[in-house]
């Protein structure tokens, strides 16, 4: 068994897979699929479908309330599980955009709110088999409330919520969105001070060059 | 805004979509995908594109070691991600097969552990926009090592971890499998006595009716 899980202290040799050809499944309006032949560790080949994704940002938006801190969240059908979901606001990156401004602008766009201070927390990938999707994860505080602009054919309720109806919500099932609970995980350890966080200015952020894309697949 | 997720107490008539038509976009060895017309609240129809999945299982197992207490993890290498993930053992239902079953199975053949106690946390989505997937989320205790038996073509690393190391990679971003961090949240919760399990034992888990398939998509 290995101690480490960090692939630069140990050889992955016996675990790559290298693409030997590929073939387009189709491209839809929103899903474009491939199958790629991959030579396997053993050096037999194999067959790996998957979806390609632009990439998507989550939003954590906090609100300090004189009831509380609460979050800002929606509920939107989601048609593949045939339910209203509750979830964090989030969308994709349109082509070319950086993080920071699809952050941004899906945050507005859904709920109505800016932001005036942002932390970038992490990233996370919700179906590594087959979809090359990440979710960047962002928190968003200093919110103030102006005039929300949904996508055609998009519907969705805005409502806040303290952490613990949250976690009682990820806990009782009625939440069960992947990326929203990812998100309970950072939001409990940052409330506990256990996971901190590295607060900007909405300008900064603005500013900064490693909010570019990140690395697409095959790129 | 909703004061309350729960959708019994709350008209859902302004989110919810109905199919008015469905068109195969491909089958393949592992992904089926579907167009589907659909009215949307507004009368107005849009398309849905999303991929077909049997549902999936994830197991968070637990050893008590001289160590203190220890999760099974591997490492696997994931070619949509083109990445050595470190993830709990998971896999895909079999057709008609109940969840418990796959479950138990999952973790034998990939880890080569089986338990004699376990738990059904819950269940999670991990994409909810274009995929019908659910993840059952189960914990395992009383491990006993035997033998494992790969799939075909599926080349993994079983490794130990404590829970402060896998917090700790969740945070600095060795761990971005969002199936694996919402299982962290659990074990997380469950570890401070937050959150409550349901252990059973491997036979009476075994006798359960409630551990038939889930209601799967369009049925």
């Amino acid at each position: 068994m290995a101690a480490s899980p960090d692939s630069e202290n140990t050889s992955d040799a016996h675990l790559l897979e290298r693409r030997v050809s590929r073939e387009n499944l189709f491209r839809g309006k929103f899903l474009e699929a491939w199958r790629d032949t991959v030579a396997m560790p053993d050096g037999r080949t194999a067959t790996r479908e998957y979806v390609i994704h632009p990439g998507a940002v989550v939003i954590v938006p906090i609100i300090d309330t004189p009831d509380g801190l609460k979050l800002v969240l929606e509920r939107q059908y989601r048609y593949p599980i045939e339910q209203v979901m509750i979830e964090f606001p989030a969308g994709k990156l349109d082509a070319g955009e950086r993080i920071f401004d699809c952050a941004r602008r899906e945050l507005l766009e859904e709920t109505g709110y800016q932001a005036t201070e942002w932390a970038r927390a992490g990233t996370m990938h919700p179906v590594i088999s087959y979809s090359t999707e990440f979710i960047d994860i962002w928190f968003a505080r200093g919110l103030s409330l102006g005039e929300r602009s949904l996508d055609e054919g998009e519907f969705l309720d805005v409502f806040l919520a303290s952490p613990d109806e949250l976690a009682q919500w990820c806990h009782d099932g009625s939440i069960t969105d992947a990326k929203t609970m990812t998100c309970m995980l950072w939001l409990q350890n940052v409330l506990a001070g256990v996971w901190s966080l590295d607060w900007r200015s909405a300008e900064t952020c603005d500013a900064q060059e490693v909010l570019q894309p990140r690395k697409t697949f095959g790129t």
